[in-house]
């Protein structure tokens, strides 16, 4: 066997109160000493599947060739599989649970070269109970990869079309402006839209934003210190996405606003003297096509 | 000096706010750069020895061979002494507080071999103040551990039968079922009792939970998403324990649940009709035999 | 070129919930693999400045050799200068924004050796989004610096006289006592006050304090848990500072304090009778000298 990787990054909702985190870095350790652990994040909220997905989409441009394990798993022992995906000419492996968790990241990666169901057992541990895929079977499987076990040995070969597809909502243009989503919520409050800068309506400096039927002036920024005291800004963020913030202040605390949430954005003449009411209940289609790929990689 | 260890793994209730965590990587990183830091967690709730010890417990059966740092030292710069315990033929030195933190991790780890204690100052960092043994202390003398230094080097040899012993409850059989105790609320609310699967009363697939006074029937699962929408469940969780969950929902707010709160588990037969009432002030005996200690180890 | 660091340490104000520290520790991961990433802290509060320059300047004796990256950049994409600072030798390199954040831990190395202004983009990252710097330029130019790429090489060379200073306040001896004010409440709730012992009024073991015009009493004391039950302590911290505490109990949540509050410390005989009242909006002058300088490193 040769050494194939020496980079395990890992993505979970494990938080940091509990010894989750620690037992996988530990395992990684135990069995695959040379291997660097990289923590991406282990605070993606509970259950959070899309939140989950849609993190590890925007990190993996920045991941160091290897293994990436990521799990948000509410499904943890069920009949869900468990697979590897190899990406970037063998560049790099994902491992998790399939439940779209890692298809935003495999779709920026280039797209699935290879993928495995892992079932074979020898390369997971013992368990003591199957609530526990982190630890039992998810960074075992990445140290044998880090130790030079190819992606066949561990399963058989999955048709990378059938894994779950992610779920990232598209944009859609309707006669008040363009209906838009909050991705993410960041620490700071700002909120990134699923729409890049070139998408929003119209050249002016503002922009109208309709939160449950609230309108709002917001400015086109490229930095949030750029922006006026309580002015909101449409910045374009890290990642090449409007984002509505504001300077050294919560966008999301002031416009209560959370992921999924739905956004109105319009120029100011289409909805001067007529503020349009968003409807919250407008159903946002979700097909395959991801704005997260739309990413500059480096 | 011959090298002896090349991991250290760290778990504190220093959390994630301050740099505490930070600089016991970095007196590490400075005085034994060839070792790697593993974090457990830094998450144990202030002063939590209990809940310190119980984690470290949990861990132990997974943490890579090398030394271990544990504090959660409420005590720290009074009479408590500061401690090294050897065990599993010196394949791992558990360093901390002599206060019940290490007691049970010990325990799985087979025993304490040797222990010291750490009274010797040349292996010490000087400090302006003696209230962060971590970095003065414990993490030090980690390092010179990892650099050769043997164990009998760093004080006087204690008796570790005289060491502070942890407390874990034991399950209690009464008329009306097996009075039980939360030990571990995790990040997702899933509640671990003291009692292990197959200490659960009877063969059926249901039970009786009583807390508080108030009866609920609880279903016996190996998984979560096995459980119906707001089925209460008895789940075998991944350290073989059972544990009360609900699947994707907080069984701990649901249940208002904390460790250490009191659960009676009965077979339904028992109770059905008679909801008998839990004591919720029945004391609980907390002897020296640890279900812990029967957790498999890999 | 020759490899001049292999430690990089991070504090910011990332948080753990996003994926920012995990891309900053992956970019140098990719850049700089020989490179070990030490995680001073993410928890510092947003866009606290002053907060993060004191907990970097708490941490700075124990940081190993190599560059450090410090984030806090509310003006992240303005015309705020990043800079790189040389200290001790060589020994070290601090990195990031010139608003105040690196000051007091420059001043407690010894003070700026070189500085350059990081405006040479080919060490860079290429960017989508102005508003991630430590993505995009803070950890790129610690790769490099890590690779052996001069400090020079980097960007033009500014006067370290010229960065921005940080801002601690010094106490202030006044009729009715010392005014000083709290630095830093840490996980636990003691507050760190900008005092050091030795600069307590008189001799005795009990001191009185007044916040927000009430008088309490206060004992000197070596450690948390020699403290009486309710009995507020003057600690000696691990910094060699005076802290407020209680035995496991939050004294900022008793006596409602938060960092940079007003306290008055006197001797028992100068107020006991007449309960002088702080006058809360005093201002307290914030000049160059640091009480950080006059903590004792290793």
């Amino acid at each position: 066997m040769s050494r194939r990787y020496d980079t395990v990054s890992l993505l979970t909702d494990y938080g940091s109160d509990d010894e989750f985190a620690g037992v996988l870095a530990s395992v990684l350790r135990d069995m695959a000493p040379h291997a660097t652990v990289i923590d991406l994040t282990h605070g993606i909220r509970p259950f959070d599947v899309r939140g989950g997905s849609l993190a590890l989409a925007r990190a993996i441009p920045y991941v160091a060739d290897g293994v990436v394990v990521a799990v948000v798993d509410p499904g943890v022992g069920t009949a869900r599989k468990a697979i590897a995906v190899e990406v970037a000419g063998g560049a790099g492996v994902l491992v998790g649970p399939d439940n779209g968790l890692l298809a935003p990241a495999v779709a920026v990666a280039g797209g699935a070269e290879r993928a495995v169901e892992l079932t074979d057992e020898s390369f997971h541990l013992a368990t003591p109970g199957a609530t526990f895929a982190g630890r039992d079977i998810f960074a075992p499987v990445a140290a044998h990869l880090c130790n030079g076990v190819d992606l066949a040995e561990l399963g058989p070969a999955v048709d990378s079309t059938l894994l779950m597809p992610g779920m990232v909502p598209l944009p859609q243009e309707e006669a008040d402006g363009i209906h838009a989503e909050v991705l993410w919520v960041d620490r700071f409050g700002n909120c990134q839209l699923n729409l890049s800068p070139d998408e929003l309506p119209g050249d002016d400096d503002v922009l109208a934003v309709v939160i449950d039927g609230e309108r709002r002036i917001a400015h086109r920024s490229g930095a949030y210190g750029d922006l006026g005291r309580g002015q909101l800004g449409l910045v374009t963020d890290s990642h090449g996405m409007a984002a509505l913030a504001y300077d050294q202040r919560s966008a999301a605390a002031e416009l209560r606003l959370a992921a999924g949430d739905a956004v109105v954005v319009a120029a100011v003449d289409e909805t001067s003297g007529t503020p349009h009411l968003a409807a919250p209940d407008t159903p946002i289609a979700a097909p395959v096509s991801s704005p997260v790929a739309r990413r500059p990689s480096r």
